[in-house]
């Protein structure tokens, strides 16, 4: 049975013991479980705890080495020798960008993510080629991976001549937001850098995602730009940047100025948990109103041999680096890998464990939502739109 | 087949495919493979990545919560309070400290760790009960995990008058080393606390194992009195300190000379990579020849919900926290979770993949030591002392 018309004796996150009625692909139903005597084409968790799917708010499909055997990391100190040492890779692969994607998207479905916002290089060597690839990829996962596409500049904007062109020419094609990286630290212009994203936007109807690791008062002065011109074009709650280590390194004044703006603005971040890089507060980023969602940013590529794109263990990495360990603090983190991505990427009412949602689920071997974030226990029955794609 | 006479096409670190032959729980030898018929009693590792168990280098068997439901954690703002708020809950636990550590021993030992260093309260409430429970555990499980045990003052030594003469006790009726904690920060003075730690090791010949969380110069100024005693002691390699926060918070000349002083006294350093506390710099640590390993620390109990004990999820904690990407970083955290912490505890040539060391192997599903702790592939043989405990 791939296609249940009920899922049985499930447990919500509230701690209710349900049963869930599916028609075509979305939850029409959830009632008290009842022990009547075994329904056909029933599905029982047997008291697992069932969650809306994961989503990925941050991810690569086109840098990844999945698929290749591994590849020792190629060290960069700076962000341009490192871009510049990714190409050196990518170059000479034996496998496509269309392959790598396909082994990324079934390895992140496995652990449960129903839906990704994927950054695709955009540059002038590439062209929209990587773009082309993802738009092949998401039309033959569509049953299975909901996929929005940002056109990333990786190699900058302006220091990259006809970059600007390529990324309007990338949304006219079929992505879904226009990106950005480091208007001060790569292209050395904030103004000029800042004036084509969203001019893009406004032109072409579509919201921003920025890659922004500029440290500090300069990273944070960015923010406060990038949160103004979102008011001025009247894109609040389409904007998000990713990152965004500045936050986690500037003194509480200027800390809260810029969350302040980035609130007021619906400026979301994104953050990975980013290793030995400084992070954003969570915490204090959410008091003040700030939507914080979690990526998974890269998996095993050019920039780091690390990531799986599990969304559960990102949630304990964020939840262990913040020293986040009450139980409402491990469902936040939680919430930063469902509810919050899914927010940030506008799924609206299409996600959630809702009568009219998506049947987009993932039960999972836990009693609740703190232990499953804490002991991330293997077992994952994953459903989209009401098929049972797998166990893991 | 649980007690395999050889195991064939196993992949050593090294690239070498290998058949080994297991004698009397020992490693007889080990040779190229071979595509020879089939033989009996042999367990066909298919070019799975071989190496040497897992060693957590520090663990709390007595404290964990395991075996009871998720309980909610109960925050403490100073360590003070978080003692006091543990000794709260596990007062008033259904299940004995014996369960619980055995389901912990049963936990650990499915993610490949073959032996460990347990910590175990000693104070004037619990006197030496949790000792007994430990060393009741320890012969119940002595086929399956090496066990070494440090009596531990998690109360204090001199806020908690009488614990002095415990730990003595505690040592004389089978605790392998004596502990110590904070000795400014918990103990007020720093002097009387290492005079009696150093003293019981001194009197009963037994290393050494101290809990340091005390900060930035303090910290350091505590370890460097830590490397004198024990160079004075002639306790030169046997001697470690756990956390040692202030090793990541204190400026190059005091990190410099703090280094210089544990190196040439051989006191190592664990680390757990602690979340949101300041970490040791491990590789600035190594490079000044301190011998730093890792340990689990918490597992679920009164002091983190976090923890699970797969000493390769810790290998990788602590690369991705220290920005450690190459090859030969993923091998150094690697082996912090096996050849050093095996150095650190004194398993000796017991210890190792090489002819007369124990059979205590782990396979795993993965091509290479980095990429098995960059990806963490799910797949678990583990062999103790030639017999195969189970498949993950």
């Amino acid at each position: 049975m791939t296609q249940p018309r009920s899922l049985t004796n499930a447990r919500l996150a509230d701690g209710r013991l349900v049963d869930i009625d599916l028609l075509d692909g979305r939850i029409a139903a959830i009632s008290p479980a009842t022990s009547a005597p075994e329904a056909q084409d029933r599905l029982d968790l047997c008291g697992r705890l069932l969650v809306p799917g994961f989503v990925d708010g941050h991810i690569h499909l086109d840098k990844t080495l999945l698929g290749l055997p591994f590849q020792p990391h190629r060290p960069g100190d700076s962000i341009a020798e490192r871009i510049a040492a990714e190409k050196a890779l990518l170059r000479h692969l034996p496998i496509s960008v269309e392959a790598r994607a396909h082994v990324l998207v079934a390895q992140v479905s496995r652990f449960g993510t129903i839906a990704l916002r994927s950054h695709v290089d955009i540059d002038t060597d590439y062209g929209l080629s990587n773009l082309h690839a993802l738009l092949s990829v998401r039309e033959a996962v569509r049953d299975v991976m909901d996929i929005q596409i940002v056109a990333f500049p990786q190699n900058g904007i302006l220091r990259d001549a006809g970059t600007a062109e390529l990324l309007d020419e990338a949304v006219a094609t079929g992505a879904d937001l226009v990106g950005g990286l480091d208007p001060a630290g790569i292209d050395g212009d904030i103004t000029a850098h800042l004036d084509i994203v969203f001019g893009i936007a406004e032109r072409r109807g579509v919201g921003i995602d920025i890659h922004l690791h500029d440290p500090g008062a300069l990273g944070c002065f960015e923010l406060r730009d990038i949160a103004s011109r979102t008011m001025a074009s009247g894109l609040q709650g389409r904007v998000a940047v990713a990152h965004a280590f500045a936050l986690g390194e500037v003194e509480p004044a200027v800390f809260g100025a810029t969350a302040e703006a980035l609130a007021r603005a619906e400026v979301a971040i994104m953050t990975n948990e980013p290793g030995a890089a400084p992070m954003p507060p969570v915490g204090r980023l959410r008091d003040a109103g700030v939507l914080v969602f979690a990526g998974s940013d890269n998996i095993r590529d050019a920039w780091s041999p690390y990531g799986n794109g599990d969304m559960l263990e990102r949630a304990m990495l964020i939840g262990y680096r913040q020293g986040m360990m009450a139980d409402s603090d491990l469902c936040h983190t939680f919430a930063m890998a469902t509810a919050l991505p899914a927010r940030a990427l506008g799924l609206g009412t299409d996600y959630g464990l809702a009568p009219g949602a998506r049947a987009d689920l993932v039960a999972l071997d836990a009693g609740s939502v703190p232990e499953a974030v804490a002991g991330r226990s293997g077992g994952r029955i994953v459903i989209k739109r009401g098929r049972v794609l797998g166990h893991r």
